[in-house]
């Protein structure tokens, strides 16, 4: 008899993610997976970074996860676009979003009608760096009253995502935290990522930061939307 | 042949917990397990609460739970009492300080010679809170930025705790958190978590704090100090 072993979940997880990256070339789907400590700001930033892509005509819709609860989605439904909640807690209290739930939340958004998909991960800055979900962007928005030194303590997380936003930077003037060394923090664990300074509440950055989003999606290799009309 | 479950591995670390309980009792110890998402300021408030404890004549240590780095250590390094940096990336970079790390903690520290043991666990408002560690009290620091709606979203946190530490109060002032609805869903979650709010920067709200340790440990059962002549 052959016993199946942890690793099989972990095949398992990879092959999901892999379908569901599949489901997002063909509907030409960028996603973007958002990670954070609780209480850095995802929401609030994806409520400002999905007015100004509808502004500019692109269509989003959102898989918010969370262990439990639907706050975060209502946050949402004022921009009136298709939102998932995708609770982890039937799934004992998982503490990252898995493949599968994405899969299974692609059953329930018109993919036919979407240019963005953001994935809001749980807030947490260990396990949701561990999983590949499909996704074409990985995401780490980290605000600054959570001080200088997180990317030497989670350095996977830096290590994994590809842009890392600095968010609330208008608390700044009222944090002891000094952002040249905020960044030499996370040139030390990733020289190659890129910062952009964000803050939600006043707006500064918004523009930049959905110009790179923007960029990202129309160069980005598994969508081959440079050479189609769709771009 | 009888396979080996995962239940046996859960049994094992609370097995490990209980012996660490123990061991703090033989010793007189009050363990404090403290936990939030990272950047709460656990360490600048375990910085203020020793230094605290130590002028009232108590002798400390801590148990620094990380993934990776020796930050925090090095930052306790002034107070001049014994730390050991318990790192989890050793263990695949557990998202959680385990009951086998304090189990192992425990060989490195002058156990006679401390009233008071801290064990900041690793900044994660999920993981950690599904783990007994042997402690006597277990304490969520929720720092303000972090916004009201955190009970609600990481209910098992707030349940398992038996006080919470409002940290960070120094900037309610440019946060648009509104008190009275973050006690309101605390209390939702858990309506006998009582709540303390503190800065560390201003020291606001430190000696109320230090007064209801200094009252906990005295009055702790598993200690049994009230008739001894170490209360």
């Amino acid at each position: 008899m052959k016993i199946p072993i942890v690793r099989n979940v972990l095949e398992e997880s990879d092959a999901l993610a892999r379908r569901n990256h599949e489901r997002f070339a063909e509907h030409g789907i960028y996603a973007v997976n958002m990670m954070s400590s609780p209480g850095a700001g995802k929401t609030t930033l994806l409520i400002k970074t999905i007015t100004e892509l509808k502004s500019r005509g692109f269509r989003c819709g959102v898989i918010e996860g969370d262990i439990t609860s639907t706050i975060d989605s209502e946050r949402l439904m004022p921009l009136a676009i298709p939102v998932v909640q995708a609770n982890t807690s039937p799934f004992g209290g998982d503490c990252h979003v898995g493949s599968h739930l994405v899969a299974s939340a692609l059953e329930m958004l018109p993919l036919t009608d979407l240019d963005f998909l953001f994935i809001e991960n749980i807030g947490n800055l260990v396990c949701p760096a561990e999983f590949y979900l499909g996704e074409h962007l990985k995401v780490v928005v980290l605000s600054t009253p959570e001080g200088e030194d997180k990317p030497l303590k989670y350095p996977l997380m830096f290590r994994e995502c590809r842009l890392c936003l600095v968010s609330k930077i208008d608390l700044l003037p009222h944090l002891d935290v000094n952002m040249m060394t905020l960044r030499n923090h996370i040139e030390q664990v990733n020289g190659e990522l890129p910062i952009l300074m964000v803050s939600a509440k006043t707006g500064t950055g918004v523009t930049t930061w959905v110009d790179w989003l923007e960029n990202a999606r129309r160069t980005e290799p598994a969508l081959n939307l440079e050479l189609s009309s769709d771009s």
